[in-house]
């Protein structure tokens, strides 16, 4: 068994600045999967906070490297057009099977043995029903409501971006995380209504808000 | 139930250009799968025609739709790296399956009644027995033969390339197209290594060459 | 005379993927001159089904044929902007004369001897009298009627997109295809003109019908 | 005082993926500032994992959020091109200090007080004496090393990657961190000079490894 | 002391062609300094055709090569962001030393010594109280005030192009040069306001009026 | 007789950004035509230097109008592909007939009567016989060398390039300019051929000085 190393594993990383995210629809601004691994790290940053202050432990570690590894799998498999994942929830189990196979692959062929444990640890499965998975939870769906945000704002037409709004805001407002979603609702949403906007976010947010 | 029409299906058309092949690698230069499904049809046309002259009957309506339709699934799945396809029979076979559930349920719900049949025909998948089959399976190999190609002959170092090329001439080599494979190997391969190449891909082909 | 083969004419399809249609003018999304030669086969493949239908008979090979090789001497000339094309009849003689004249030079010495005579059918002009012919030149017109489309939809306030959009649109209603520009105006356009689009898009359509 | 909050906060992130390192360099890939700081992040949970075995005691959370917060000064002022922070000391300091102006404008003016405190504590230099300060430094320059790294591999010919390579690998050497100094030299260097490059890498690693 | 020579001055004017304007701002269409400078050559032709007509002098070599040479320091600084320009007349003072010494640098170490008294000659800051100096001034926000017209007609809906626009119209109306300005007033303004513009550009152009 | 006047011209500059040199070709950096013009007007102020040096009169005004609207009728045409202008004596006098009688049309139908002269000397075909004139096809010559010798020195295989760079070669040896073409010969071609480049410009650069 050849065991390439660290060395391999680093400029893998450098393979997750060409994943973009949502391929194949048309964007005013595409975004990457490093770039958004690291905003997710911010959100969860200012969140587990929150959630602080309101009196709840934050395993911080935990936090910053599930936020930091969560979409380091996409490595093997790419950003799959979202309507593949919700197509079947047999197929949706049955690529999260082959995710965890392929790391598990990866984790045995090119991480040294001192390594492999620590390895399968840090890129397991992030979002568990702890306060850290449930931050993650947060700050994933958050960045895909700000990716759609931006193209509402900048007028793009295209039917999907305002699913993906209304989807992700009303996944937002149903995470158990108290503080954090009375803050997204009072602060973060007030703020965002007010921008100027071509397609009129406002009315969008307001048709889920009155929903959830 | 909301049939959205043809309309609908052309605009879709347009989402096949933002779809990038083998998504996350480096590369000099990037192909989108319309651009692809089109050298595909021009490689198929012209083994065809070699293999009309060889005696073989052409059923060229048929040919021609296979070459032109055959990543239309692709909108709805993205081009799913190379590697997944690969991690395990069942994957593949489940995703195939998927593409097709996909594939139905689109034309169920866009295409006018009318057309449906003729829809399913034409959009299911095309790499069978038939000599249009095997005609389209070699050309949308040797696209990727091509692809790597120059990838190689501009210098790029990532052995994936090196990979993928011998890869696709290994498998160009053994299908069922007498005609076609012997004027590839007379022919195209000989011009092929006589350019002038970053990448010694003369030797590249040669080891494969001599293995099969 | 050194005939370099058919390795040099399958490389030269790549050129194409190179060649941007209506250079010069700002648009939020370029597209190619390849993956237009696909999309056209696709419009034709459905438009001919429809004509077929209606009781004319298609000769499907040289449809298709016509399609994907409608713009290959795109390679040597490049997509010419459109106002030199109109600018003075001579000159568009004389460049559809230079077209040609490249191509002859091109199969000449690119092209071995056996194939000259089949490249040269299938690479002359298309858009005859035949109903192939229209055919071609209706999905051709109808590619920029859909280009002008989406930009106008994005909200592209640049006139010349209004231009394009309404010129294509005067000329597919009057190419003699009774079946297509029947389904065009009822189906196509009433669906076209439904979308939600930053210039409107509507107004425009019926300036036109209410002309022709 | 306005106060415009968190969601000001948020949608200012975007802003670092458009922030292109090294900028009038030509450059095979491109890389933004929001995906560097993922990849420092992700260097230093490697090297933080060894120092911690080697007996050091690591403080997670100020490690992260040092490193994904290492740059977002340069949402004011940009990637100042690398000759301008070596022309002179005092213009180093300078600009310094103007980054620190401008991030402390920034928090009092779009920060909500209740977090003022907490964002000064985050946002501030965190290059330190302390062993999280020298992994930043480390993970932040190895970055510098992998970019120049990678244009080399492929090739590119401009002698600041040259300069920035060895540079990079010169300071790395020195930065006070035995285990994680040690395992470079032993492990990731040398498989980075195993590796198949156009510009020979291992003789320009050679020349410094002989140096330092 | 090495002179690298005319060769190396000429190919660093292609790195011009890769710093590009505005750097972090999301923007429909990117500009680059070379081709900036190109425009504000164009601009200043025509401005001072009007003044010459308008009787003043012109020395027109000297007004080309300052247009022309103007932002060639940003071979050595890039696009420095303009807050940060703002940020505080001590750093704008210093920048502008930095930038000064780096030319001086330049000239000394890469410029034969027989041109190198014409280089600082032209190179030196080209903004003076001369009739040409004050075009160039014109000429150079009249870019800016192009660049943030173009975005705002597109629909950039980002608050900065708003400034960007109302600042450069406020500060081109007070450069003393009365036909130029008068030309801009009468004849450019009312064009511009009567273009077709997603941002309602006549409205924030006449604010700006109605102050100065 | 609606003339839209001197905003509608200077939008139109901005076209110019988005014509690409060299369209279809496959290269690792792309240059469009305004930034191509500022680069001529870069070179020719140096070689006019020197050539007053050597005792010539230059006219600098015209000099530097010539430079900067030599390609202005791009604008209307585009960068018609190099083949094209060689394919036939005829086509390139009738392509240049039609640039001359769009400009006229442009002129007559934007530029309000008062300019129109003075726009009509500016735009006409600047590379006559004075010096200026042979200066402004050295320094446009130059360009098309630089941009070769850049993609030669990366590592582009594309033989065209290598014509590119030696037609460029042999053409500026022989424009009749004495101070200049020596100082090319000894002192930046020197200088060019010592530079390490992936293909060997050198032995490209020695061929041809053998030659002329």
């Amino acid at each position: 068994m050849i065991v390439i190393g660290i060395h391999r594993f680093f400029t893998s990383l450098n393979d997750l600045e060409r994943i973009i995210r949502c391929p194949g629809r048309f964007k005013f601004e595409e975004h990457n999967v490093a770039a958004h691994s690291w905003k997710v790290s911010q959100y969860a940053m200012f969140f587990a906070t929150l959630e602080e202050r309101a009196g709840n432990t934050i395993n911080w570690k935990a936090l910053y490297e599930k936020t930091i590894n969560h979409d380091f799998a996409e490595v093997f498999i790419g950003d799959i057009k979202t309507p593949v994942k919700h197509a079947s929830p047999e197929l949706k189990e049955m690529l999260a099977h082959v995710e965890e196979k392929m790391m598990e692959k990866f984790i045995r062929e090119e991480i040294p043995p001192d390594f492999q444990e620590v390895f399968f640890e840090r890129m397991k499965e992030g979002k568990d029903a702890t306060i850290e998975g449930r931050l993650l939870e947060f700050a994933d769906k958050l960045d895909q409501f700000y990716e759609a945000f931006a193209e509402l704002k900048r007028g793009n037409t295209d039917i999907e971006f305002v699913y993906m709004y209304q989807n992700a805001l009303a996944k937002l407002l149903l995470i158990p995380l108290d503080a954090t979603v009375q803050y997204f609702r009072t602060e973060i949403l007030k703020d965002a209504m007010q921008e100027d906007t071509h397609i009129d976010v406002a009315t969008l947010t307001n048709e889920i808000l009155n929903k959830v």
